[in-house]
């Protein structure tokens, strides 16, 4: 049987930002926490929708034409497609849910491809 | 495009506990907010998980074996086919994610029974 998950707690086992980390699953949706700081990278997923929720401080989603500013209870979808980069200014922490395979850079690859960390 | 969804707002659109409100949409999933308030009604959800995550207060998650007490910030997926009974002393205020066609009192039906708003 599954455990509950105290997100303030997984957080702390992250020591880099864009590291994501899977603290647990919903049928084929993995659920991540990530920090962010400083911008991510240009992206987009082909197959999925792509779920962000601030749990503490604040992030700008970029859009191509338009940047949505989330701060903590707010979330936002980016929708399946759709070109988008992460930034904060300062560090931030994010839930994110997405199908168990869908890779973080999506469609760009680079240098902040990561596999999860399993939390 | 969709809009960033800032979960305190549209908590105040619901005004009795266990009636469901849909804030958006992953894929095939809705993004659901209730008010806990007392015991719901024992179910499970033959089909899916359960994904429960306290925005406030606390609540306990009712298993035939123990129970589950969450706190804000915390996050329990329920098994599929496992039954359980959410209940909260106190008014608690909680994000549920599960598939669009996903019935809140599961196989249990009832009076409790009901279709979400669309916040």
């Amino acid at each position: 049987m599954t455990e509950k998950i105290n997100l303030a707690e997984k957080l702390t086992l992250l020591d880099r930002p864009y590291l994501p980390g899977i603290v647990g699953y919903i049928n084929d949706y993995k659920l991540q926490i990530v920090k962010i700081k400083g911008p991510f990278v240009w992206h987009k997923h082909d197959d999925t929708d792509d779920f962000f929720m601030v749990l503490k401080g604040r992030i700008t989603i970029q859009l191509r034409d338009r940047d949505v500013e989330l701060e903590e209870g707010e979330i936002f979808v980016v929708p399946q497609g759709v070109e988008h980069c992460p930034t904060a200014d300062e560090e931030a922490h994010v839930l994110l849910i997405e199908p168990r395979d869908t890779v973080n850079t999506g469609d760009s690859g680079g240098e902040l491809t990561a596999e999860p960390l399993q939390l």
